[in-house]
Parts: structure tokens; sequence; C-alpha cells
């Protein structure tokens, strides 16, 4: 195992283990997006039941960035015998989504609009993890777009993404 | 219950309980593309584990065109408390392969090089099933491009996609 | 010459020479999308300069849908001998962009946030005229889709695009 | 005028007044990707034709790295009074698609099979000059994908985009 990968698994290991911090005392809409995306890092819901599914998960939030952690499964397979291409969207479309959540002031919210993803390379469970890393490229008023790559521990690229979405206040959501 | 509802509940009751043809005896790389999906469809593996794992599965297949039904469930959802933009993806993912694929002479194969969806509105589990549609739009002799829709029994549209992908000889591939 | 060929020109000539009818006394910002493309159709402007640089034109327009008329020259070629990239692009564009266009009440306005081209076929002048048809695919409160086919006179296509458009109150485009 | 631009059109003017150096002397396909852009560059042609229809130059290659740079000109507008959108795609166009061809061994070439273009920001010709600046993700045997960032002298971004092309045997091209 390369020391990456038992870096990775460690971080994961310590995330799932940790006793949460007391809850936050704010409500959820007068949290910042990254105060609500640091929250579900250390446990305090809500976490995307996809992730339970699909096995992924958040690992990593900054402003303007965010890093899904995911396990390369059978159960993720198509036909051919590799990762199927909705796998590789469920992480990417989740790591650009949070980039772009993680820069919102409070009281602003996110949808997604479009996602493209090009496929590189295929993946078998032969790689235990990958990463997603989504980072923001443009947060205007109205729109913003982010883009993202999934690797390997040993930085090979399987596949990347970049999305449209709309920001705007959380009260016109409705 | 609407009418088309029953009908495409009946359709995939139907193809999950019929028993299997006898295994087509042809080796699957004498076969075309749309004889193996027909396989697929009934019951002659291989399926896809991540239809399993996302429940969502093939109920049409005819030249140049696929259709995957899905039950979108919470085990599906962001956190946002709708359905996860990957659950869409790998519906319309698969429907625009398998276009595809429906398309190849024995011999053929293809790979997704990437795949762009559009969202256009939130879905949850009041929706019981939903449906991926896929038609080839060019197919090449390197090349081909597809489309997909997702709707509701009622017609609704819930996101639509494009793809391109390459497509080859099989023994070119490894 | 084909029939439909010179049915396209016909209609070319048709519009580049008709007398103008009077022009519409509304102010635009009272006239919906489709009066005001109609009027641009009639040749009260204003017509985009791009396509006089690049020798494209609005032929038809009708509620979700646009099309344009282009002629393939060696002005837009790129240096391997056939039409560049970002010519189809501008038909397409152009025809996506005024499907959304055409849908719009009186007050409503619209900018383009992404545009996807696929190129299938490679494209030079001995094609006389292309046409780029955009239809609509969903138009809601703040976000509307469409696609585009590029094709010549003999149904062959050349490119198809998507895109993603926002719409709103003029007023709040400020 | 600042510095950056002023950087900008020393370029431009330095590529338009250079005299050639002698022509290589190799055959074109003797020569790589790298060889016949950076020909290319020093006044050997084939510029493209469609760069002098809408004022746009290659300014800058190097291995996996393109950057054209373009004048916004009222010639290049829609009819809402900025630059359209199939202006923007030609010079992203331009620059990731020759960001791969910069990559490519003697005796290989390639083809763009789509490009998905964000517009960011409405650009009219109050900027003097944009760069769009292109690089590769991937290069594999048969396909590659870059992407491209188009922005002004004070580096406000205008737009991005991501590619994905085939790339091939030369002879195999025909």
């Amino acid at each position: 195992m390369t020391a990456r990968l038992e870096d990775w698994l460690a971080t994961e290991q310590q995330l799932a283990s940790a006793t949460p911090d007391p809850a936050p005392t704010q409500e959820p809409d007068r949290r910042s997006g990254l105060d609500r995306l640091q929250a579900v890092l250390r446990g305090h819901g809500p976490a995307a039941p996809i992730g339970r599914t699909l096995d992924f998960r958040l690992v990593e939030v900054e402003h303007g960035r965010a890093v899904f952690q995911g396990a390369p499964a059978q159960a993720h397979y198509n036909p051919l015998g590799s990762v199927h291409g909705g796998w590789f969207a469920a992480l990417l479309d989740s790591a650009v989504g949070c980039a772009v959540h993680s820069t919102l002031a409070a009281g602003r919210a996110y949808t997604t609009l479009e996602l493209k993803v090009n496929y590189v390379r295929a993946l078998t469970d032969r790689v235990a993890r990958v990463r997603a890393v989504g980072e923001v490229i443009h947060v205007g008023r109205r729109v913003a777009t982010a883009e993202a790559r999934l690797f390997g521990p040993d930085d090979r690229l399987y596949a990347h993404a970049t999305t449209t979405c709309l920001v705007f206040d959380a009260e016109a959501a409705s």
C-alpha cells in the first residue's frame, strides 16, 4: 500500500470514528455554505444518502474547494466489468456542487443546471480509493461554474467534469 | 395510479419474472450489439451490477434506441431531499450507451468518452418510476453520438443528456 | 442543384430583397421575443453583425423554434482545409438562443450560460448552404434548455448542440 | 493602457512583422505537431483563414499548451450589443485543439469531437484584446481532452471550455 493510500484511508477512518462535536447551535439557514459543509464533515448531518448507497463521502472542504473519496466496488460495475459512468458522475457532481456551495453566504442556495463528464480511463476495484477534487472557476451573482478531477492514489486521472450552477436567495427557491 | 404507470410496472414485473429463454448458443462476440442487449432484456446476463445497486433496468431495446426504467428512492437522495444528480446520470448514461451499442455489428465495441447532463427539475420518490429513453443521433466508423431524456409517467421531463462514444473493433480495445 | 437547395436559396433571396414592412410601432421591450425575432426576419433590425461577418442569417422563426442558414466559405476554414469549429458554433449558438428567445414574453430576456457542440462531419464550401435548426427542450421560470442540428440540403448532419440559458426579467439584468 | 496589454500588443506586432525564418525544409507530415505550430507562429503557413475573418491569431505554443489572442470588435457582436458566443467558441476551439495538436508526434493527427463552452461574462470592444489559453488534460492513444480559459489583460474571465478530440495515425484519416 502506498503512503498516499494509507493517508487517504486514515482520513476516512478518522472522519468515520470521530465523536461528533456538539451540534452547531445556529439554524442551518443562518450558516454559510462552508459552515454547513464543515458540519457534515464532522458528522453533523445531513450527509447524502446516495453516498452511503454508492460508498463515497466528503473528506475535505474549504472555500471554493471540496473533495469526495470513494471506494470502487463490483456493485458499481457496468456489464463490461468496470465501474459504470454513473458512479463517476455521482462523485464528480458532488465535488463540483459542494465546491460551489462552499462559497455561498448564509441565506444563499444553489442548484446544478448541467454537468459534463469526460471519461478518461476504465476504473476497477483494484483501485482501493479514488478522489474527486472540485474547485470553483467562477462565482457570480446568479451563476457559478466549477470543475473536478477524479484520480487514484498514484495520481492517475480517471475522469474530469465541469458544471454550471444557478445560485440564488434561499427563499427564492420555493 | 395512471394507466401509463400501471403499464410501466407491468413491463417491469414481466421482465423480472419471465422464465429465461434458453441461453443463446452463439458466443457473445459473434452476436451483434442488439442481440446481446435483447439477451440481457430476457434475463440472460450480464446485467449491470450498478442497476441492482441503484434500482434501474433495461426495459426496451431496438436498433438505435434503448429504454431504462428506475425507481427513485430515498437511498438515491442528496442532502437537500431530492434525487442526486448521479442517479440521473447513471440512467441517462446507460440509455445513451446502449442506444449506441444496439447499432453495432458483431465484433464491434464502444466506450463512452463524455456525457453531458441537463438537470431540468427536482425528482423525489413521490414519482414511482421514471424512464430514460436513449436514441442515437449519428453513428460513424469511429465515433457515435446519442441523446436521452428522462421523464415520468405523466411525461414531465426531469433531465436530458447527450453523449460522445468511441466505436471500434473489439479486438482493438486491448 | 437539388430542389431543396433551390428552395433554401429562394428563401434567402426573398428575405434579403423584401421591402421591409413598416417598422413595428411598439417599443422593443413591449414586444415578445417572437415578435422581435419576426421583425428581424422581415428586415427590421437589429440583425447580428456576426451574421454579416460569418455569412449566416435567420430564415425561419416560430414559437420554440428558430432556423439559421449559412454559406460555408474558405474564409471560415481552419488550417486543415475545412470549416472551423467556431463557424459551426456561431450558427448553432444562434439557433438555440433564438429558439429560447422566441418563447419569452415581453419584458423577459435571456443569456446563454453554456453551449456544447458535437462535430460529426467535416464541412467544406462544396456544400452551398447549411441550416441550423434550433428547438427548445424545456423552458422554466429561471432556466431554459434547447438543442440544434446543423445539416445540408441532402439532410447530411454536420454538427449538433445543446444549450443552457438563464431567463429573467429584462430589468433584472442590469 | 496597462503594462500587460502593452505586452500583449507588442507580441502581436512582433509576430506580424517578423521576417519569416527560412521555411522548414522537412515535409509537413514529417514534423511533429509542435514543430508545425511553431512554424505557423513564425509566419510559415498555413494560418487559419477563420483567424483573419474573426481577427485572432496564435501567439504562443509549447508542448501541451497553446495561446490565441483576439481583438473583440463590433463585427463580432450579437444583436444585444456584445460579442457573440460564436466568437468566443472560435478562440476557445482553436486553443484546445492546438494544445492537443502540440503533443502529437509526426504522422499523428487529431479531430475535434466536441466542445463545451461556458459563458461567464459579456464582452465588448472596450476590452482591446483577450487571450484564450488552452492546456491538455489527458492525451491517450486514441483520445485527448483539453481545457481553455478566455480572459482579458486584467485577468477577468469571460469564458472557459473543455474539449474531446480523437487522435489517430494521419494515414488512417482518409
